[in-house]
Parts: structure tokens; sequence; C-alpha cells
């Protein structure tokens, strides 16, 4: 009898490092197509997957979040924390790694870092729903809030929508150097703005990704004027949200999943009726995106397991016949499935 | 700036060879007490925890769940699969993994193979709840299922509660000669049945662990004599239980949380109001165990996240200064938080 694992027994494992590299074998610009993609796609067969809000574990300082899902083939599941005050303590506010597993047998089939996973189809997503709903020809996109989603959402806006030049501002100025920094060479026209007023300046889409967690108001109601699509990212938890109530009122507005966005979106300020577009039934042509050149639109984004489901098996078909991951020997298997305590016995 | 990964970055992980090793080097039996009196010590503080039933991904041959709890310090979760058809293919019914992570910052501590650690678990509890709530004195124990999990509460039951004699029963055959033969030098004296009724011969204790997903009655009313202890393992998921119903009107039944062992417990057979105890008030001296020699005694086993929760506790303290485990670079930790990008950029 072998005390080697079988090959079911190691799950492969794709670490930061690993991700790194495949983000720069495959190309960043053509992942986050090839990641928009696989997630729309996603979206169009929305009824095939359970769907359930995200199971949270709250503290004083943060969450710990568990997001789940499957359609029935594969099951995969994102765990993923928001603690703001991290940043402080030089560590990341949002950190994840997930998992996918065949729904036939149970076993595990991949296992990856998803912080930057989750930085790529996050921007992935925002640029796949601007297809749908911002203004056709729209070139010029404000960034408000140039933490670590800025620069994701910006390549993904270039390659997917068509954006060329973007306009960048952050209440800490340090960080809109570090995105203009980050930027140059991508050819993108990078403009750092003084202000938020200034950000928005000819901006046909309206990007908002900031991380403090409480009610503010990035956009006010008199900044956002008509015909323009707002890509709200950064309100994405119960008493996080950035714009100004009336912003809302006034714009057409698409979601993920309803009965989380309602708890974590935007919405969270409206009354709970308000009538929100789901996303997949724009994608699926069940329901109208953009219907006039004044209409304000609103993708009030807050990260849908779906999209995690989508990323994860878009990985797990990139890494195949590449070096960016290592086998894991992750779950016991011995020779006869019964035998597991005579599998440990043998170890000594 | 360093492209290496900071410390906090690095996540101890405990695979299933490491995790075999452990188990040698603590010794079986001291790790079984020593899970069981941290299990215990979980148990006093009961109300410490956030507790919810699992989450499971159901399908036509299985189950795909995650258990999640906190103590607001730690942040722990199982994922684990329940597929009685796997081992036809060779594949264990259960395979399991697990996390622990840290309430303030969200970031993961330790991750483990768990399929191995959730046989050690299981067994620790049932021993330690034995201790509670099993005659005086008692000595033998008749295990029907002679699977993955018998030995396992074999020697438990040896450690934490005097069982010197095991008789054993399957309707295989071959699994109780596997477990025999395992525990053959253990010091248990093992006999090996023919028929149920012949295993419970003599017991004071009788345990169930048979994996078949079915209403099952592997003890029938009449096989069950006054004051005996019922471990009952097997029986823990939705239309999966082992015992007759007879027998849980005759007894006082026990059980972990109620919530969810009146989805997946012997206690599904019953009405919802049906009277049981929680076993944290008897462990805490607010409620009683055994109250008379001719009692009969059930443990409603269906294994809850707290149990977990209390073995990747006891194992992130028991790798520390060993080398059975490595460490795992599974969080994006950039030298700036807010430059993710820069840190994926420079990789190049």
């Amino acid at each position: 009898m072998s005390l080697d694992p079988s090959a079911k027994a190691l799950v492969p494992f794709v670490s930061v490092d690993h991700m790194m590299r495949l983000v720069h074998h495959i190309g960043i610009e053509k992942m986050l197509a090839d990641l928009a993609a696989t997630i729309e796609d996603n979206f169009r067969r929305w009824q095939s997957f359970d769907k359930t809000p995200r199971i949270p574990a709250h503290s004083d300082v943060g969450v710990i979040e568990l997001m789940p899902t499957t359609d029935g083939e594969l099951y995969g599941f994102k765990y993923v924390n928001g603690h703001p005050s991290n940043t402080f303590a030089g560590l990341q506010t949002v950190t994840a790694f997930g998992l996918l597993a065949d729904m036939r047998t149970g076993y595990p089939v991949l296992f990856s870092e998803m912080t930057i996973l989750t930085a790529l189809r996050t921007a992935a997503t925002s640029a796949m729903v601007a297809r749908h709903l911002a203004p056709k020809g729209a070139k010029t996109m404000a960034v408000i809030g140039n933490g670590a989603q800025c620069e994701f959402q910006c390549l993904a806006f270039r390659t997917l929508v068509g954006i060329d030049e973007v306009r960048l501002y952050d209440l800490d100025p340090a960080a809109t150097e570090k995105a203009a920094r980050n930027l140059a060479g991508t050819g993108l026209r990078v403009v750092s703005c003084k202000s938020p007023e200034e950000a928005i300046e000819g901006a046909q889409i309206l990007t908002t990704c900031t991380a403090d967690k409480k009610y503010a108001t990035i956009l006010s109601d008199n900044m956002v004027g008509p015909g323009v699509h707002i890509n709200a990212v950064g309100g994405d938890s119960p008493g996080k949200t950035e714009l100004a109530e009336g912003i809302l009122h006034r714009a057409s507005i698409f979601v993920e999943f309803p009965p989380q966005t309602r708890i974590e979106g935007e919405i969270q300020q409206l009354a709970e009726d308000h009538p929100v577009t789901e996303l997949w039934q724009v994608i699926n042509g069940e329901a109208e995106g953009r219907t006039s050149q004044d209409q304000i639109t609103l993708f009030d984004s807050v990260g849908f397991a779906v999209e995690d489901f989508a990323a994860l098996r878009y990985l797990h078909g990139a890494i195949q016949g590449t070096e960016h991951f290592v086998l894991l020997d992750m779950l016991a298997d011995p020779d006869d499935p019964r035998d597991l305590f005579g599998m440990v016995q043998r170890a000594a």
C-alpha cells in the first residue's frame, strides 16, 4: 500500500506569487477581458446558480465573509475580510482566497489566493457592466478613490469600454500619485485632480471606489449631470455608502443580486421596494439597459459570489499547462476509504 | 521595496502528511485527550460563540457544507463534504479542511486538512460527552458500523472513559476485520461480532457510526435495555438516521445545537418541540446529565462548528515549535496596502 497521496487528493494551489506570474504570463489586459467574458457568460445563465447572500461574521473593526455558490456541477466559495483600519497597521483592507470543488464528489479541484483575483474580477465586472450601460463613445472616466482597486478599474475600462482618459482624485494626494505612477506607460491619459469637481469635468463615467466604512458623500447630487454612468464600487457593506441619496432618485439603478445589494449597496439608503433592474436580465436581453442619452445609469456594485465563481472557473482553465501553481496535500485519501485510521497508523 | 511576502501574509498550512506526523509526534491517545479538553472548554463558554446552522449545497449524490463560527477573537470555518457514493469510486465519503483567522484583522492564522482532524475531534467529542452521560464504570462498548470513524471512537473511549472491551459489528465483515486489525496492540480487547445483537451483549455504551444516507434502523427498540448510553454518530444529515423512533421516546436526549440537530440528527424523526438537553448546559452544571442507573442517555451527535473551532485552536498551539506545517503565500501583502496594482506590476 502506498503512502503517497493519490492525484485526486492533491489540490492545485495558486499562491500570490503564482497569481502575479500568471497575470504577466497572460497579460493583464487580456486577463481582464477574459475574466469579463467568463463573468458575462455566468450572468447570462444566472438562473442555474444557487444564490444566497454572503454569510458574515462582524466585529467592531471589520467583517469576515463567506460567499458560496454552485451551478450544480461546480461549487465555489470565497473567504473575504473587510477591515478598513488594517491600512494603518500596514495590512490589506481586503484579503481573500477561494476554492472550487466538484459537486459530484465534493472534492476540491482548485484553491487560490483571491486578493489579486478579486481586484481583477471587480474591475472586469464593472467594465463588462459599463459596456451595457455607459453612454456610447464614452472616452473619459473620473475615478474618485485611488486605493487598491483604482488602477485595475482604469485598465479594465480602457480594454473593455475604450476609455482613453482617467481623471483621478483622492482625499490623500499620495494615493493619486501612486495610481498615476502605476498607470504611466499604459497608454491612458492620466489627469491628477485636486478636487472631485475637477475630476468629473468632461467625464461620461464616474467611478467611486473609496474605502472608508461610513455613510460618505463622495458624489453630491449637483455633481451628477444627465447622461453619465456611475460605477459605484466602494459602497459595499451595511453603513458604507458613497452617493448622495438624491442621485439615487434620479438614476436607473442596476444591481447584481437584489437581496444582497439592498443590505450592502447604495440602495440601503432607499425604501426596500425601490425599483432596481437585475443585471443578468439586461445581459440576457430580458430587461432594458440604457434607454436614452440623458438617463443616469448606476451600477450599484457590491460584488457577488457568481463573479468569484466565474473567476475561479476561469483560473482553473488558465493554469492548465502552466507552472503557476503547486499541488497541495489537502485531502486524506487512504487506499481503502474506510481505512483512515490505518493510513494514520502506517505513517508512524 | 521587497517582493518577499511579509510574515503576516504567510499562513501556516498543515497538510495530510503533516497531520499524520503530528499525531505520532504527540501520540494519538494524548491528542484525543487534549482535543477533548479543548472542546469541553469551548462548550463551557458556549454563549461566547456566534452560532449558526451549517450552510449546505446539496446535490443528488451528496452535500458540501461550510461551518463557520467565531468567539469574537478568532474566526474558524470548516469545509466538509458528504458523498456516500464516493466509497464505490475509491474516494473518501467525507473530506474536510478548515481555517482559523484573527477577527481583529481578518487575516488567516492557520489553514489545515481536517479529514483526519475531524475524525479525531468527532471521537474526542463523543468520549468527552460520554464522561458526562455514560453509566459509571462502563467497560464495554459496542460499535456498529466499522468504517472510517470506528477505531478513533474506540481509542477515544479507552483513553477518556476507561473502556477496555469493544464489540465490533458491520454489515460488511471486511470492515470489521480492518478495524480489528488496526486495533490489535492498542490494549483494547476486540471482539468481532456476527450480528448487532451479539455486539451489544454486555455493552454499557452503544456507538453507531454507519455511513448510508438513508433512514436506517441500526438499533431497533428491543435492542436497547435500561441504563445504557447511546453514542449515535452516523445519523447526521436530513434523511440519514440510525435509531428506531421508539428508542428516542424512552431516552433522555442530549444535543450540541438544537436548531442544527433537529434538521440533521436522530431527532429529525420527532416533533419539533420534543424536549432535548443542550450539552453545554450539562458541562456547565446548568442542566442535569444522567440522573439514574436505569436511564437511557442518548448523545444525538451531528458535529458542530464549535468543535471544529476548538480543534483548529488546539492545532494552532500544537504545531508551534514543530516542523509539521509549511508557510503558504496565501495573502497579497504589498508594502503600501493601497498599492496592490504596483505589487503585481513590479512582479513582471
